[in-house]
């Protein structure tokens, strides 16, 4: 397979309601999850639902980082996807989890990317010449 | 398990290279597929990489819809995440593959929430009486 992005997918379980319904604290401690780690920010929305819950979302130049949290639920799914070599999406996990005082959680690692035989090597008159395409 | 979110992972391989380096394109078109698909859109933002590449996010009341591009792979990665009923993540799939022109594609359905046994019922309290989180 030619991966070309990481993904981890966070299910942070028995958080702490307050935290998770409040959109300030959402917003900042995603903003510090990219610095951290090292990622880029491009932009952001934040939108908190009443009466309960936040989404958040930050496209950073590595791919994107984005909560959805259930505060009745005590429960936030997280998402970082990454094509960097340089972020580091398992430091900006750990930040998150800690954060939200989840209680326990689970992360998956998903490798995105070409798992057919079909095309493996990028094609070079693209990049070199992209008026081409 | 207490599932709050459906969240589809989409390879779509053997795209256009051409469409899926074309910022104005992907923005259309992502606008769209929450369109038609019954999504209500809070929030965007795209970027165009240099040579190759485009980045898209759409932030929705039912949750987000990415995608990130790999002209020189003929490659996009896009996720579908809901927590709606009303959405239909897979109607909003569908016109974005049909729209990259890919040639093949997986979708991955993955299942967003509580899997451990902890907590399933909401908490009422919550829910009827925000302020005392």
């Amino acid at each position: 397979m030619k991966v070309l992005g990481k993904h981890l997918l966070i299910e942070a379980k028995n958080c702490n309601a307050g935290l998770i319904n409040d959109l300030d604290f959402i917003k900042s401690i995603m903003i510090n999850s990219a610095e951290i780690s090292g990622a880029t920010i491009l932009g952001e929305k934040f939108h908190k639902f009443s009466p309960l819950g936040v989404t958040g979302i930050l496209s950073i130049a590595e791919s994107h980082i984005s909560i959805h949290t259930w505060p009745e639920y005590y429960y936030a799914a997280i998402d970082i996807f990454t094509c960097s070599t340089t972020f580091k999406p398992h430091e900006a996990a750990k930040f998150l989890i800690e954060k939200l005082e989840s209680k326990n959680f689970d992360i998956k690692e998903i490798e995105r990317g070409i798992n057919n035989n079909a095309i493996i090597e990028p094609d070079i008159n693209l990049i070199h010449n992209e008026q081409k395409i």
